[in-house]
């Protein structure tokens, strides 16, 4: 059996690890003579029987190695969880700074770069976005992929994929202006000139009909409308309105009414046709090759808006990626910031 | 031509009306030799040009009528939405205190009572459980149906059918008390002693293996042993906790940890297994007949805990029974109050 000692927050091992553990299958990393593991990769090389971890010339059962790292790593169980799941299927894995690198099936240290960074989480902690953006950016500028290894209440562990993404389309219409003057009525829009209303819907997607001729909006498609100035719209009692005072009052009516209409705009303006997820509860679902209404298919994609500072609820992003994924389609974030970015998050079978 | 005269927020016709409009298709209500029409049923024949409103001497277009409708009734656009969907599919419908009464199909005013009440909302309002729980109390009562008529932005319609449910199941296990003592760690507790592992996992279906006779449980289920006495927990540092400790220790962990419990032991009490609904997003993944681990099938249906002022997110609301379904489940929401009960959520066709 080989011996290792646990000092501080690592275990260390003399030449014999570097041999039987590092050599032959990648755990730890050699330091000079000696090798150097980390509590993760320790507590599973105590549960195969691999190394016995001594501390103050005392050997530890798994049970109280596992107490011990517990109180000295934090999330320490979620890694190790991670760590023996990635493990067993048959991944080399080292621990990094917030996670886990893996190496590709076939790959290992020193041979190729690893392919993935793991971020792991717990079903319950909060994910920031400005923190999975970082994480996004470093996993970019090396060109590496990252997951996130969100692990329940149940110990399964559910991988994510996350990218950044440009979505465009192939929509493009040459918009007469001043069409028509529409209504604001009470928390949507409605266009009263037949021809107006065919032109709208028919080559635009725009709109529902709730009457031969009469064609009703939502803000977002009115404000973009209003914005291009495809049409004019009034509200009785404070005459016509420009696209300030609109977008004041749609926001009064839904407050997230400007992160979704800069999506909605930043969308429409790559060639999109957004129309509301409502029924897949995301803010939109999404074609991107429309041409006519008689000529239309299923949505491609859905579409959630967000500010910059959003926290997502791992709970909630389950279920959106979850519902994405049954009706074929992928789980687009929309981040309002100063302008509009794309991240995919979909699930991954590593 | 019949011809109407809007007064305040109805529209009233003579005799004919009841012949021609109340007789043949149940629109509006006879008062005395007057018809009393909603201004809701007035747009939609107007729309049908079965007849003429004036205000004042003037007959109103469908625009005007609609303008003027929209600034007396709260969501009179709504409302005209919904009726003019219902009444297109062949229901008799009667607007009601608080949306819609609808006749089955065959049905008629006077003949057979109503079977739904429909009420009107806007995927952009908020849904009080209270309010939800005094409409599905009123539908009890009068032996109807309730129905959520939500309409999202493009003024799309999606019904869903809400009603009281009792969930049970034929699980049944006479405990041992006093197996083993557990160990609290940062966020889920871990048994290690083999033989009390097997009889948790195996027979009923708690926890998670992390390695040989060690496992892994969640706070809810470890809650609900202690509570039982089927084993003791002890955290470093702080010795054995009662259940009061461990509670106040896993509400710190998840803010939402007694509505949770709640649930999940009403659920256990009536002969349910609940695991972690995460990888659906909700609280839990239900089992009605649990045997032993080596028979289970799948889950039967999605649970997830509110508390008894809980407010919707007509989206949240969307997504969860949306992707329920698409599972093949139905989306039950679990009311922790003094008590739990249980409401289940689905879409329905009409």
């Amino acid at each position: 059996m080989l011996f290792g000692e646990l000092i501080t927050d690592r275990v260390i091992t003399g030449k014999q690890g570097i041999e039987e553990l590092y050599n032959k299958s990648f755990y730890g990393r050699p330091k000079g003579d000696l090798l150097e593991i980390s509590l993760t990769e320790a507590a599973y090389l105590i549960l195969m029987n691999k190394i016995a971890v001594e501390l103050e010339g005392k050997v530890l059962g798994f049970k109280e190695f596992f107490l011990k790292a517990s109180s000295l790593v934090k999330n320490f169980e979620l890694h190790y969880i991670v760590y023996k799941d990635m493990r067993e299927r048959g991944y080399f894995i080292q621990p990094s700074v917030t996670g886990f690198r893996v190496y590709p099936r076939g790959g290992r240290p020193g041979k190729m770069p690893a392919e993935y960074f793991v971020y792991v989480i717990s079903e319950r902690a909060p994910l920031y976005l400005a923190g999975l953006k970082k994480n996004l950016d470093a996993a970019d500028n090396l060109n590496k992929s990252l997951v996130l290894a969100i692990v329940d209440e149940d110990s399964d562990i559910t991988y994510y994929g996350a990218k950044k993404t440009t979505p465009s389309g192939s929509y493009k219409l040459e918009w007469k202006k001043h069409l028509t003057i529409a209504s604001l009525l009470e928390d949507r829009v409605v266009v009263w000139e037949p021809e107006a209303s065919a032109l709208l819907h028919d080559k635009g997607f725009f709109g529902k009909y709730i009457g031969d001729g009469y064609l009703q909006l939502s803000l977002v498609e009115s404000g973009y409308l209003l914005k291009k100035e495809v049409f004019g719209i009034e509200k009785q009692g404070n005459g016509k309105l420009n696209f300030d005072g609109f977008s004041g009052i749609a926001s009064e009516i839904e407050s997230d009414f400007m992160i979704k209409f800069m999506a909605y705009e930043a969308l429409r303006d790559s060639g999109i046709v957004p129309k509301t997820g409502f029924k897949f509860g995301s803010h939109f679902r999404v074609y991107k090759n429309f041409e006519t209404i008689s000529t239309i298919t299923h949505s491609d994609y859905l579409v959630h808006a967000i500010e910059h500072d959003h926290v997502f609820s791992l709970q909630q992003l389950s279920r959106a990626v979850r519902l994405a994924n049954s009706v074929r389609k992928e789980m687009i974030y929309a981040v309002a910031d100063s302008d509009v970015h794309f991240i995919v998050i979909g699930r991954i079978r590593l």
